[in-house]
């Protein structure tokens, strides 16, 4: 079951608009089971479109078409697929009376009624628009499948599902369900990762794929059965064997992030935090308070980007900042120190760096970062040095606390 | 001067993440006057990868690889191009030179360097990576090009721009040039301002066209000349009209943002600025430190939480809190006027409310925001509410924040 999609639509193309229609059909067919082998985006133009559809019908069994059964000039998904399978365009009376009487009752005039945003192909079945005026149509020729689904995401969502799904179940006798869960991990690196997985990374079903995303891994598991209980059971199996070689790293499922992973673990031991920071500028406090009821364990932060305010806020002594510079280790440890003490915290977390454009040195080069935590009674500094820009290095030295906040909890 | 796009990736094809970097492309190439024809996506499979390579250099003069230059095994969009143009990938010696220098620097073991992540086509012009390891290859083979660019968004972007376009510039002799420019502005409505501008909004060159985005309007001013002086000179004379009738809500152009039009004021005046925040928790200086050579001018932030910190650094009154609770007019304003004094700074701005999904009443709903600017000896305190859920409320908030310090200092 092999299929094409073919997304129709000049504006695609000048990117004037992200095509989240290929996401979401490529998305619902694989939770079908059915494999989406390639997806071609071309303009408004009859000829190309039909080029499309006929070479995407050498190789694959299902080919649907997306977009361009508007009223306009420029849709002619129809009429290209018309073309193709050497069918005439008709009238669907039963989108046609519903069109009609729509528009009475919205008082429109019934000379603005264009029959061709009712046509669909000769033949075909036709698939209801619930959410508008254009059907779809779903042809059967030569063993082939050949959908036509309108653009507008509401309109092609809810046909998809409620009209082409059902038929593409029949009709290719789906009995397969794909199910998937994402185990995101930190702390450690891709090739490493990889590399204590071993032959896991190597199995069909499930199977296990990485994805690399600032500082963390998510692998998704995939896994594909008959039965949604047998499809649960093989994820269920995978995550066994993959938190028994990385389990120390896995600090979430599917959409938890690193600061509902660092919230939960201040909830469960009952601590409170405090933040002081410089070259992140708030974006640690907020990635905190991202979390729902974070009011409970976040007690102060502080954003001393000035060094008067490390010292009289922090306590940070002048003659560190003086000999030692406001990036340095020393100033990262008595910074964290100082707002736990302030907050009368149990955790005090600190970040002082360079974020650029200006301010690097050879000896303190842009990028640099130092992130401290006081925990227990002892400071533990970071040195980091990353590359990119000031949106970057401020992006992923709060990453980076969050990471270390979680592997001083976890 | 055809192009085609092959984007690779199985989690497209999934729909597990939405193609942007398509969009981002076909605009670069709008914009310099290269006309996208087509965009392929296919999964990590060299095949199916150097298959769309060898039809898509059929019919166009450019073709853009984009993706699967990392170092996994799923990553073979390299191989496909060296297949079908017949060469060897080569280690390119200035991004193996880079890639372990950064990790030596990191203290990153050396064994963990893979020469995959810094290989290039043969002959290729090489492309610098200058946010990550892989570098891009630029091909001229039979008179086509082929351009191979890594996957992750902003190593492609930079890459795309300051690599690949001036060198497509040079090879095509592009000389039609459409030219943009986005005005911003912010403190009135589409329909308002859409009323004032008539028919400003329906000329055909340059054309403008307008995007909302949370409280701001972005109008698109695009031209289309054989010369780019000319281009420009059709800029102006629109950007000069449309002043004429928004001006005075115009805070900027292109890239700028709202913090940058702030920044901008209070450098321009010799301002400084201290911040204290509840409900948005750091979000307000994060955007105001985003911008480079912001510790000139915003000297401290506090993230006060809790009651007790709004008394103990700020000085809100026990009373004011007891009586009128921490999200009221008189709370903002001596949370305002609170970190100005403690920060000896010009001005002050306090954001209190509540983001939810907890904490909401009658009284005070979920969304309710009070934002105090200080300035001048006086505290303007300005009641908002906003619908979504915790985080649009909070981006909401701070976007709102942003606005009245904009209104306050023009």
């Amino acid at each position: 079951m092999k299929a094409i999609l073919i997304c129709t639509g000049t504006e695609l193309l000048l990117g004037q608009i992200v095509n989240t229609n290929a996401a979401y059909i490529g998305k619902a067919l694989a939770e079908a089971g059915i494999d989406l082998y390639e997806i071609v985006t071309v303009g408004d133009n009859q000829e190309r479109i039909a080029n499309a559809i006929r070479r995407g019908s050498e190789n694959h069994d299902l080919v649907i078409i997306n977009g361009g059964l508007g009223p306009t000039e420029d849709d002619v998904s129809g009429e290209a697929l018309a073309e193709v399978l050497g069918k005439n365009l008709v009238v669907d009376p039963v989108a046609q009376a519903r069109q009609l009487d729509f528009m009475h009752k919205r008082n429109f005039a019934i000379q603005e009624f264009k029959d061709k945003t009712v046509q669909v192909i000769e033949g075909a079945q036709v698939l209801l628009n619930g959410n508008g005026s254009a059907p779809g149509s779903l042809c059967t020729v030569a063993d082939k499948l050949y959908a036509l689904l309108p653009g507008p995401p509401n309109e092609m969502q809810l046909m998809f599902q409620q009209e082409l799904l059902p038929r593409l179940r029949k009709s290719f006798a789906l009995n397969s369900v794909i199910k998937s869960r994402v185990l995101k991990v930190t702390g450690i690196g891709e090739g490493e990762a990889e590399s204590r997985l071993g032959d896991l990374i190597h199995t069909l079903n499930p199977t296990l794929a990485p994805t690399v995303k600032s500082g963390e891994i998510h692998f998704r598991i995939t896994a594909k059965n008959s039965s949604n209980n047998e499809a649960l059971k093989l994820i269920d199996e995978m995550e066994a064997k993959f938190r028994k070689l990385l389990g120390e790293f896995v600090f979430g499922i599917d959409e938890d992030n690193l600061e509902d992973a660092v919230a939960k673990l201040l909830w469960q031991k009952g601590l409170t935090i405090a933040a002081a920071e410089s070259c992140t500028g708030g974006n640690l406090a907020f990635h905190l308070s991202n979390v729902p009821g974070s009011s409970a364990y976040l007690k102060l932060s502080a954003i001393t980007y000035a060094d008067e305010w490390k010292t009289a806020l922090l306590g940070v002594k002048k003659e560190t900042l003086l000999t030692k510079g406001a990036v340095s280790k020393e100033v990262a440890k008595q910074m964290a120190l100082g707002i736990a003490r302030k907050a009368k915290s149990d955790l005090g977390v600190s970040i002082t760096g360079i974020a650029g454009p200006e301010g690097g040195s050879e000896d303190k080069p842009i990028g640099l970062v130092y992130i401290g935590i006081y925990y227990q009674g002892k400071v533990v500094v970071t040195k980091q040095l990353f590359q990119g820009d000031r949106a970057i290095i401020r992006e992923r030295s709060t990453k980076a606390a969050l990471r270390l906040l979680w592997e001083t909890l976890k």
